[in-house]
C-alpha cells in the first residue's frame, strides 16, 4: 500500500493557475496568491475541478465519470443458425468481471435476441396488453390502467439459455455475460387472470411481443399464476428500450427467452403450441419440455477472473455472483486448490428468489499456481454440476470445447499463474 | 379500458412498404406481396422499428426510452446563505412522482452541495484513502486495496436535513425529492479501522472529501463501529461523480451531509471538530449534537401525487415511499379521509435497515373531494409525526410554510379534487 503526497510548490503552481483562469474567463476579481482563501488553496487546483455538473443534461439525468469504461460487448452465440435476410443474431454481454452488489445496472444489462437487430420504438401512450383466449372476459389495459393496479417489486436475474463456457472464453464477461439481474416492478400476472376469469381448459398461455416476430413463447399455467410478473419498472425507473419497454414479461428462473419482451398479447390455451421460439425446446412430452425451462444452479467467480491480474501474494477477496431457477442460494463454496477442498463462502445479503447472489471468500494467495473454483445449492437443494455431470446429462463427448444442446451450469474454473494472471482454466 | 385494432387493409399496406424498402436497401430478395412470412406482415411496418440498438454507443451502454422524461430540477433549498463567489448552492431533486420500486436509478439520484457547483473529477487509479490521528498504525488505502478487503453490499437511502415540505410545493419531487436509495458496495469502516488499531481516546472521527472546502463531518466512533460504509460502488457500477465518485462514506440513516463524498481523509480524534458543514448542528452538548444527525421516520405517497390527475373515479394504488435513520420500517398506514381513520398499508418487499420502503394501499375513490396521506412507525418505535408535533419540537410557530431548523418528517397530505386533479394539501 502506497501513500501520497503534495509538495507546498506545486499547490502554489496549481493556485496560481486558478487565480489566473479566474481573471481571464468570468471578469471576477482573483485573489492575489497568497491572500487565496484557505478552503481554496487546499482543496487542489481549478484543474482538478472542471464544472461537469454545470449542463442541462447532466443536472436532469447524470451519467458514469469518463474514467468508468466498463461496456457491454457483441457476443455472437455459438451453435446458432446464422443471420437471416431480416435481421441479425443480436446477443450483447454484460461485464460480470466489474460487477459489483447484486444489481446490474440497466445500461449495462445483457441484451439478446435472435428476432433481429431492430428494436420496436413504442409509445407507451398508444401501447396495450390484451389478454384473450380461454378467458370468462378478454381485456386489454392500458400503461396507465396496469399503474392503477397493486405492483409488485422484486429482484431477479434473467440468463440466456445460450449462457455457456467452454474451454477458450478469456473473460468472465464472453463465458457468463449473458445474465443480469434487476428490481422489475409491475402486475403479477395472476392479478389480471383473476380480472379475466379463466376457464378451466386454460392449461397454458402463449405470450407475445410487437417483434418482428412476435418472440411468442407457450409457458404452463402453473408458472403464470404463481410468480410471473408483467413488469413496466425496471431498475426504478421505465423499462429500458433493450429490455423490452414500455412492457416486459418476467417468467422467474425461466430461460431468458420466455421473458418476452414489448409485450402486447397474452393468450389462454389449452396445450402447448409450437411457436418460433421453441427451437430447443423440441420435446416430446409437453410436460418435460415446461420443465426444461427453468435454469439450473450457477454461480462464476468474477474476480478475479480471466484477464484480470493479482499484483502480488496476500489478501484477496473471491468475489462472484450465484443464482438459480429453482429460488433462492441457500450456500456458496469456493475452492482454491482446482476442486480438491471446498470453503464455506460468505453471502453478501439475504437471497432473494431467482435472483442474483453475490459471494465472497477471503483467501491468502502465495504466489504459487492455484486454481479458483465456485459451486452452490440452491433452496430445493439442487447443486451446481460439474463440466462432467453436464456433458453427461446432455449426451456428448466431454471434451475441451464441448456444446450442449440446452443450458450449461458447469462449475468454472479460473487459473491464476505464479505471475498473477488470470486464465480461463479449461484452456 | 378501450382496445386497439388493425385493419387488415393498414398490414398489407404497411407490408407492401417493408417490401420494397428491402429490395431497394440491401438488394435481398424481396417476397412478393402475399408470400410474404406470416411472421412480418403481422408484425407491423417496418417504420416502427428503427436500429436504434445500432449504434456502438448503445451497444455499449444502453439508454433510456426517448418517451421517458422524467428529469432532475434544480431545487434551491430555502433558508441558505446565496451563492458566493466561489460557487452556487446546489440541490438536485429526484422525480418521486415518477418512481418505482425502491431503488432509485443513479442518473436521478438527488444531488447536494452547498460547497459550490465544481465536482472533482477524480482519476480512481491516482487516489487514496488515508485513515490518521488516534491510530497505532497510519493507513493509506489505493482503490485496488479497498477492492481486495471483505466487501459488503447494501440498500441505503440518503436524505438532505433540508428536505422539508411546506404549502407551496406543487409537485412531491420540491417537497421531497431530496432524498433517494441505492444499492451502495464497498468496505466497512470498521474493517478499516481494525487494520489501523483505534487509540482508546479516540472517540470521534473527522470524514474529509476532495472538494473544495472538503466536506469534514465529525461523527461518534460508535457510528464507525457500527455500519459505515466505504463505497466504492452504486447501483452495480462504481459511484457516480455527482456522488462522490470514486469513494464515499456512507453514514446510513445519518443526515446526508456526513455521507461525504470524495472520501480522502479520516482521523480520529478526542472530541468533536467544529468543520464548515456545522451550520445546523451548533448544540452545547456532543451528545445532543450526534443524536440530532440521525434522520426521522419519514414516508410519503408519491402516487397519486401533487400534479398528477386521476382519469376519473375507480380503484388506484395510493403508491409511496417510507424510511427511518432509526432502522427498518415496521408498518405503513394510509388515511384517505385527511388523517381522520387509517388503514394498514401493504410493505411490498422484506423493509431493508435504513433504506426506502415501498408501500401500496388500494383505494377505491367515489369521485368525491379527498386528501390522502401516509404516516409510518420505524422498527425502534419511532412514529412519523404530524406537523403541528414538528414545530413544537423546534419550537417555531406552527404556520403554512413554516420552517424548522433541522429535518421535517412530518405527513405529507395530498388533495384530490372533484376533477381528479392533485394538490398540496398544505396550499
Amino acid at each position: 500500500m502506497g501513500s501520497k503526497q503534495t509538495s507546498r510548490r506545486e499547490i502554489l503552481k496549481n493556485g496560481a493557475a486558478l487565480a489566473g483562469g479566474l481573471t481571464l474567463t468570468s471578469g471576477a476579481i482573483a485573489p492575489a496568491l497568497g491572500q487565496m482563501p484557505d478552503h481554496m488553496a487546499m482543496g487542489g487546483s481549478q484543474n482538478d475541478y472542471p464544472m461537469i455538473m454545470g449542463s442541462k443534461e447532466l443536472i436532469e439525468y447524470g451519467q458514469r465519470s469518463h474514467y468508468v469504461t466498463s461496456v457491454r460487448i457483441m457476443h455472437p452465440m455459438g451453435g446458432r443458425p446464422s443471420p437471416d435476410a431480416f435481421g441479425k443474431v443480436f446477443h450483447l454481454a454484460s461485464p460480470l468481471q466489474d460487477s459489483v452488489g447484486v444489481v446490474t445496472p440497466s445500461s449495462l444489462h445483457y441484451v439478446a435476441t435472435t428476432r433481429g437487430s431492430y428494436m420496436p420504438d413504442i409509445d407507451p401512450a398508444k401501447h396495450t396488453l390484451t389478454i384473450h383466449g380461454l378467458v370468462d372476459r378478454p381485456l386489454t389495459f392500458t400503461m396507465e390502467d396496469l399503474k392503477r393496479l397493486p405492483s409488485v417489486t422484486r429482484l431477479h436475474f434473467i440468463e440466456c439459455a445460450g449462457n455457456r463456457h467452454n474451454g477458450r472464453q478469456k473473460t468472465v464477461q464472453e463465458s457468463h455475460g449473458m445474465t443480469s439481474c434487476a428490481e422489475w416492478t409491475g402486475v403479477l400476472l395472476s392479478t389480471l387472470l383473476k380480472e379475466c376469469g379463466l376457464k378451466g381448459n386454460a392449461t397454458w398461455f402463449v405470450a407475445e411481443g410487437s417483434e418482428e416476430v412476435k418472440g411468442a413463447s407457450s409457458m404452463p399455467i402453473a408458472k403464470a399464476m404463481d410468480d410471473c410478473l408483467i413488469a413496466y419498472g425496471m431498475n426504478g425507473e421505465a423499462v429500458r428500450p433493450q429490455n423490452g419497454f414500455p412492457l416486459r414479461l418476467m417468467v422467474p428462473g425461466f430461460e431468458g427467452i420466455f421473458n418476452t419482451k414489448y409485450l402486447r398479447r397474452i393468450k389462454l390455451v389449452d396445450r402447448y403450441y409450437m411457436n418460433y421460439n421453441d427451437f430447443g425446446h423440441l420435446q416430446r412430452d409437453p410436460k418435460e419440455a415446461a420443465l426444461s425451462f427453468q435454469i439450473g444452479p450457477k454461480s462464476v467467480i468474477t474476480r478475479p477472473s480471466g484477464g484480470q491480474q493479482l499484483p502480488g501474494r496476500g489478501f484477496y477477496e473471491i468475489s462472484g455472483l450465484a443464482w438459480s431457477g429453482g429460488g433462492a442460494i441457500r450456500s456458496v463454496e469456493v475452492s482454491t486448490n482446482g476442486g480438491r477442498t471446498w470453503n464455506r463462502a460468505e453471502i453478501k445479503a439475504t437471497p432473494q428468489r431467482m435472483a442474483h447472489t453475490r459471494f465472497g471468500y477471503m483467501w491468502n494467495w502465495d504466489g504459487n499456481e492455484a486454481e479458483i473454483l465456485s459451486r452452490c445449492i440452491d433452496e430445493i437443494g439442487q447443486q451446481q454440476p460439474t463440466r462432467e455431470q453436464v456433458a453427461q446429462y446432455w449426451n456428448v463427448p466431454f471434451e475441451r470445447d464441448y456444446r450442449v444442446p440446452g443450458l450449461d451450469n458447469s462449475v468454472m474454473p479460473w487459473r491464476i499463474a505464479r505471475d498473477g494472471s488470470v486464465t480461463n482454466g479449461l484452456a
